[in-house]
């Protein structure tokens, strides 16, 4: 894997860049849509990759659980399984399993867990999470870290940081695989001198690029973004930032302009198959009576293939009719939001004008959270 | 409406024909997939399109219930409404209505129903049945018929196919909208005699089409079939002849042997949706264990994107994940097998060597039925 920055923005951190990965090159900023079981929920990869998609994301515990990531090497990886072609982030599998709450138990060797399928017992070590994430065919590969909920002591995140940069070096070692790159993960919480400290142990092992983990875990949007601001400088600049798992339209112009690199969330999927619509302006609920009789498409600026064809009427009653297309239409809209605004966020920073644009963004933003306000009546 | 036979098999009643519509023309012997409540299941008009599918069926019924037809009107009618550009032929919603068992009472004035959504209270008369399939600008539009269910008494069947007639011609008095064609729909259950009375009234007062009600209703494969090449040649050969909500791909190669033109059925989709497969082999059940590890497509003749691109093993995981892609692709399959089947028939009928291709087609199945038998194990 090799990273070049392109362009940066003369008056704050953010940089247009490119990676290059055995399956072609990534033009970053970029927003990474989540493919949990193989699958960008309800689209084809034609139509992922026709929304301007460069790379996706697998997640590791999910394909190891089912169908098996040995199933997946032996069908030829998971690019040709899914019918992917372009680059796949594969994460390490640690996050879902520190969400599963009382199934775990987290010790140096790593995580025993239980499966939330059917309970089996499984253990994932670092050596066995780059295994894994090889055998997919993974072309960037996570270290297995370990991530704490918020809030956090102090002195337990010490120790946790220490943890994550031994899991580290032991994900590095165990490495078998030529081509896929590996990324390390910065934890330290809210703490800037235990995120530089986290930094530190890790830039000292070496690694194709940096994440930052251990944010948007529920502390506040103020708190979180105030820890970006302060650990993203510390990343070398030289190597791709990744935002785990963040976030809002707002949280990736307000890491862009921070100089995260990357980002991935199940946001714009997972909303529209509820029926929440990404815009400009409002937030669509599409089930609302008020858009029965509406003839206009959910965003009249949107160049995607719902809004050229589709009226909020016809999404609304594909909606309430409990139609599977509603999820595909509404799928195709939110993603070509997000990877529409990343398109505008590198036009910006190509151009030298990225703080003017987060300016009118986060403006145009809280003109229309007012305009809601105002104007919301029943619906 | 004009139709047109281009071709008529030397050796049994079946033909090549081609019907004009407002929008497009249908090549016959065709199959039309069901779009119920204004989308063929799963799928975008442009992937039902490009999968060979000319025509596409709604349903007068849930339409006027959920979103209604005014309200679909209003909005440029269903063509536009579900951005599907070719021809569309709505039922009169009285098959649904029949269905509904205790929920609805039949007059000689309609039907009083009750919604299956809500339990509100509505009636539709022949007068609102073409009003309706009007307002939604359906290019072929079915008269209400009284539908019995099987077995029912011979006088019953009089009575009922008597009704229909007089329900006929209330239809097409009822029309006020130019360009939609009307199709007469024929009673007569099982007895050969009573289907002769039927078509002789409905011929007297002259439609655009006949289709065979009253088939596909509970009664034996051989009683349907019996009935189906004793009432098709009843049929003017000068107009379209469609049997409703019919059927297996067997049904279909025996009807358009007894002349049969037009077909529609929920199968193809409907079962995709259950994870069941058409190959000219064996059905594919997706979630059986034994496609665990199975890197072959569904069918290495086929010729769709889910068999270009995807292997048993990758399908069977969606479907044992839950995935809505699953229901996409394996949608996909199913309906251009249907569809593909269709363009074979035509392409034998025009080459007059149609009586052979049922007859091999009959045995192909006949021999992979038994070969399931022989191979079935656990699974």
């Amino acid at each position: 894997m090799n990273f070049t920055v392109i362009a940066q923005d003369p008056a704050c951190a953010a940089r247009l860049g490119k990676i290059g990965t055995p399956h072609g090159e990534v033009l970053t900023p970029v927003f990474m849509p989540v493919g949990t079981q193989g699958t960008v929920k309800t689209l084809t990869p034609e139509q992922v990759a026709g929304l301007g998609a460069q790379i996706i994301l697998g997640n590791t515990y999910h394909l190891y659980l089912r169908p098996g990531h040995r199933l997946i090497q032996q069908l030829g990886g998971l690019h040709r399984f899914m019918n992917w072609h372009g680059p796949i982030l594969t994460d390490s599998g640690g996050f879902q399993i520190y969400s599963l709450g009382a199934l775990r138990t987290i010790t140096e060797e790593g995580a025993h867990f239980q499966s939330h399928i059917d309970g089996s017992r499984h253990f994932l070590s670092p050596e066995s999470a780059v295994e894994i994430q090889e055998a997919l065919g993974s072309d960037i590969m996570m270290c297995l870290d370990e991530c704490l909920s918020y809030p956090a002591e102090r002195d337990e995140i010490e120790k946790s940081l220490a943890r994550t940069a031994r899991w580290a070096l032991r994900c590095k070692e165990s490495r078998r695989r030529e081509g896929s790159a590996l990324f390390g993960i910065v934890q330290g919480g809210v703490y800037p001198d235990l995120r530089q400290r986290s930094v530190e142990s890790l830039t000292e092992i070496g690694f194709d690029g940096y994440a930052l983990g251990g944010l948007s875990v529920g502390e506040p949007k103020e708190k979180m973004l105030e820890s970006l601001a302060a650990a993203a400088p510390l990343l070398p600049s030289s190597r791709p930032r990744y935002l785990m798992g963040v976030g809002t339209p707002e949280d990736l112009v307000e890491g862009v302009y921070r100089g995260i690199d990357m980002f991935d969330c199940v946001m714009p999927t997972r909303s529209a198959r509820n029926g929440l619509l990404f815009t400009n302006g409002q937030k669509v609920v599409i089930k609302n009576a008020r858009y029965r009789e509406d003839g206009s498409p959910i965003d009249s600026t949107c160049d995607c293939y719902t809004c050229r064809n589709y009226s909020r009427a016809y999404l609304r009653h594909l909606y309430v009719a409990g139609e599977i297309l509603a999820m595909v239409l509404n799928t195709i809209h939110n993603l070509r939001y997000y990877l529409r605004l990343m398109e505008r966020i590198r036009d910006a920073v190509r151009d030298g004008r990225y703080s003017d644009f987060r300016r009118r963004f986060l403006e145009e933003q809280k003109a229309a959270d007012v305009g809601r306000e105002v104007s919301a009546g029943p619906a």
